[in-house]
């Protein structure tokens, strides 16, 4: 079964992913994998780290003249900045960040043990081994891309966004395609900068050609949109995720709500796409639509209260070197971890051991759906 | 490690949930189940179905005079409305239901075989486990509860709900203990049923009194708000889960939501919990607070277009009894979905196989807190 | 994936077996069930139990007009001898059984909250999804069966069995097709019941039509013969598993114990096989032929030296009613065991949701295999 | 939970370990890591590659200041034989090895792409990983090691060897104390060297001061024996695994078999260890005792019968450089699987995310079961 763990401190040697179950014989581009990472590392509103490093991926395993060999594939990002052992200790822990829960579980009164890890730096390993998924769902001409759809109170106006406008959100450095919103984007990424404060975001995920039928209704921990959910919010700082017309769901008249099924020839063409492309834990055969929202950085230059767990006494929470916004970075970690949601999805549909085997396994179903429908 | 599987088909014989991992030497009381399985058959708006069968769960392993023994425990809860064999095909997909998504993906034209299992009658199952869950958070005085926040458009003004809350929810019929706004809700629902509609709702759920240092950083897969996230989604009809402020945490700086750290003798207090109470995918030692977004019941009585999957022609929904609003319903799935994944938490953390032993590595746990505090 | 769980105890209200990823469409026929369950009640050694009752399964979910809906399907067997709540207590633990290290890890002086969950009456609900492996397994024409090889000091003279034996061997009543050696086991198992003692034996399992490339060799816990020797080893009292040549292979030259590769038209045919049908952890298109050692029942009428585990005395342990020899019922157990390891095996190569979609694929994956020999 | 996977290729940039699941706390030492790597790289009958190069440990993750974080260790042993894009094809696949089985499912013609991935080479990570599980077990003063029994037809006469035998099992060349077995072995070597042959042999692997209770009899796949048979099998070339007494269990009756149970204090001793220390699925407290078979190293310099995979022509399989025996380094890969085992296994028993929490819980449950028994 495709998998990924990641490895890595943000301070220490490299970020590493270990991913399994790619099939054989799939040509890997190594540059893909170092443009998504850059794509991470940009975006307004980022602080100093980024300017100091460019990630680039080197891989140790899994391949034999750039071609998968449906053996596990580690892929490493040595990090320019490493210090964990001579960094100072940590003593106050952050509000807002893993730092407190951490000490108290781990049992530690020195707060790096936790943030080392807990840091998004870790997200540069996802967002490795989503570009392993994206290049599988390439074969499958599955698309995934996002973009940003609010900074603070800023919010666009995009509606239908589609593969088409991937250009357009690449270009713009809050990922926003409307212009005149990416103004008012940077205006309180800028804002925020002034007062020494930090401000979020919501972005949206989409996922073009799905074919239906990926995930599965049978059991709880079966279901597309569980995992998917599951993916979305273990990204540092995500707060809620939403599907389709998701919360708003909440609010619309069934009738009006549900999307209606027509067929065309051996095509189905759904009335709307309120259900976001997921109906019963499947994939429906529409787009998938996804959004997540971002809480604020929770490093703050002019710091909250806290206190210090060495010596008891109140003080303000510890400042790390951080970003005012990372919500552009975070539609980048979020595209890759649909990607990778999807790529496992469409795997245990097509089973398989190499690529050539799964397309073939899914093209004969994709006939299959056809004959059914036609 | 604590895991639980369901199984059962809507007018199979019954419904069955395999429950693994619970600590020997707990006393689990049968009569707890059935009292969370009939909160989830009741509320406002429910269809015939709840009239004709009232629940009752029996034990078919895992406890010798009703204590467990550490082994699977086995919940069947009968159908008194078996009919699978002879309940009649549904040839039109019902949009907004796994009808579709499911007949292509198993390659049939009855979409009874797919809605036989996806039917949220399923979550009777997920009720019983969340019982035992229940119980076993019980011994550790963590108490899981939900009410719900809005149904349609109408919205309670409830804010900062406890457990001292309960009685007045568990007397609503529409599970929300602000009198004015739950005749709203009714007025919502029979709105609805009047125009052959449906309508959904927001719950929230809380979780009091767990320690902190549940779930962990280390892991993408690890992290106790993704793994919550993934269980709450897997809710039939829900489409969007936050914590805390969630999705307003987007719109807020992060000077005004993240919550202050404050020490007071041997406790910490924290100045909001905008955070919900996880932070770096740990509990932080507030109360857990999610909300999740239930779209209206996708079957409708003036059903919406779609096509007839042996024909190929332009039909009308098929109609399966149904209700018209689950919204309370969905929140004592929810209670089940979050105390399962809270005991899971726990006994990650405590390890041990007998609930004594659990306990007795948590009480120690609570004491190494206490002397890194005080 | 293709999972089972099982839930039950010895003198509960029933064994429970709840089968995950079974392809949807298979007809699946509850007489093929209950006939391996009556086999694994048979054979010469038996004690009274097997008397009393006749296990019957019933199928509780996952089915419709008798094909599979690929949900979960729960098969229970219910215990005729239901009396775990009065049972006596068991406060000497029996050496060579699960009572005193379950005692002491589960912190209970009464054994008999072991022993009802160790029994080996959990074997049944195991066949129970054995064979409904095996019907999976039919539909590739893969057939799986066992006979024993020893019983005591009497071994039989079998050599390259094959499924034309079947009938031979479900004739013996200790799963021995040559009669003299089947004389000597019967005299071995007299000898021991004489004395009060009991006997183990050696069984041979054996798997035909298996394509090649099941299982993996790119991970550790990937690897077939890993996966079969757990299973195996996980049935009550058996101490040793061995494939093909097994522990023989030790003493072997490689020059003669490697089988040769041959090539016939679009075949390949082995020169010997014993590698067991297994070769870098993937089934290699031989007979996969397994082999395991189950030591004599330790429960003894007279019995071995124990203490109490209430008064700490010296004492004899408990005797609760037993078999004097179950090596063909453990037989009829590891042909189940391997039987779900090979069918989990099969599909994961294959994916697919329908039984139907498994079988193209695998046809397809012959084709491709065809095409590179021939 | 502790796990562990591995990656990287024979000929490829580096092995790699990732360990997830360490407590926090444990001061890591590579020097063990890498005495450990040393060990699996001697044995007399090793080929030409371990004189090019000595392992070498670099942990990249987990760390800090030498102190495990909680977080996944990641170790990578660069090769200093990098030249996997380069080395030839092989195309007729050696009898014994992944080669044929990995191309047919691979769907490759070129058994490298298999073969790099199958090597024993492998067993670096393996062993780097098993170094961990023994310093996690070294805290809890539970010792594994151990020993060849057999190579080839040479037999030693060891019996109940201890940890007190550890040095002359490593000065042993053959890890076998008993020196005039010893010379027998080399001579065995010796003789197949010269006949360009290969010979295997049999090894023990011993754990002492192990807790009782590990593993659980509560479910097929909870069982601590079935656990360790998996890892042990899952060994390159390991043909059969056995317990205790293993395969001889099956002649000897049950009263000569099972091993007497007796308080001494609040000491529990057994009057002999034939079920090598399991008993249930579970640790019973006495040493557990394992023994592997491993085969003849499949690699033949004077090779066997195979077919060309690109010509279809018969043709004598490819040589890849290879070792005459290696059931020495087999044996020290065959401690990092069973350490693996018990140190999850132990893990599991705790709970805890500190190691000094784990070692609490397990003085608490050591004092539980000390007053059970006394």
């Amino acid at each position: 079964m495709l998998n990924f763990r990641t490895a890595g401190e943000s301070h220490g040697k490299a970020l590493i992913a270990l991913v399994e179950g790619v099939p054989a014989g799939l040509k890997l581009d190594v540059n893909q994998i170092n443009t998504e990472l850059n794509r991470r590392q940009k975006g307004y509103g980022r602080g100093g780290r980024m300017l100091i490093e460019k990630d680039r991926a080197e891989i140790l395993s899994g391949l034999r003249r750039g071609v998968t060999l449906g053996s596990p594939i580690t892929i490493i990002i040595p990090n320019k900045d490493e210090r964990i052992d001579s960094a100072p200790e940590v003593l106050v822990p952050r509000p807002g960040h893993a730092d407190l829960a951490g000490a108290l579980k781990y049992g530690t009164r020195d707060a790096r043990d936790i943030l080392e890890r807990a840091s998004a730096r870790e997200t540069a390993a996802r967002v490795a081994a989503g570009s392993v998924a994206k290049q599988i769902l390439a074969r499958f001409n599955v698309r995934v891309f996002g973009h940003v759809i609010s900074i603070g109170q800023a919010f666009c106006d995009c509606r239908g966004l589609g593969s088409k406008d991937i250009a357009a959100i690449c270009a713009s450095d809050v990922s926003c395609p409307d212009k005149k919103a990416a103004i008012r984007m940077r205006a309180e990424i800028d804002s925020a900068a002034k007062k020494k404060d930090t401000v979020g975001g919501v972005f949206e995920l989409i996922a073009e050609n799905v074919p239906p039928g990926l995930g599965s209704h049978v059991q709880w921990d079966s279901k597309l949109d569980g995992k998917i959910a599951r993916a979305i919010l273990s990204i540092q700082a995500v707060k809620g995720v939403e599907f389709g017309a998701g919360f708003a769901s909440a609010l619309i008249p069934g009738s009006r709500l549900h999307d209606a099924i027509r067929r065309f020839g051996k095509k189905i063409v759904r009335g709307s796409n309120n259900a976001g492309g997921i109906e019963g834990g499947m994939s429906n055969g529409s787009d998938i639509i996804v959004r997540a929202a971002m809480k604020p950085i929770a490093t703050l230059y002019s710091p909250l209260e806290s206190f210090n767990l060495s010596t008891g006494k109140k003080a303000p929470a510890s400042v790390e070197r951080s970003d005012i916004c990372a919500v552009p970075a975070a539609c980048v970690v979020g595209e890759a971890a649909l990607a990778f949601e999807l790529a496992r999805a469409m795997l245990e549909k097509t089973g398989g051991d190499s690529i050539r085997e799964a397309e073939r396994n899914m093209n004969s179903y994709l006939k299959q759906i056809e004959s059914m429908i036609g």
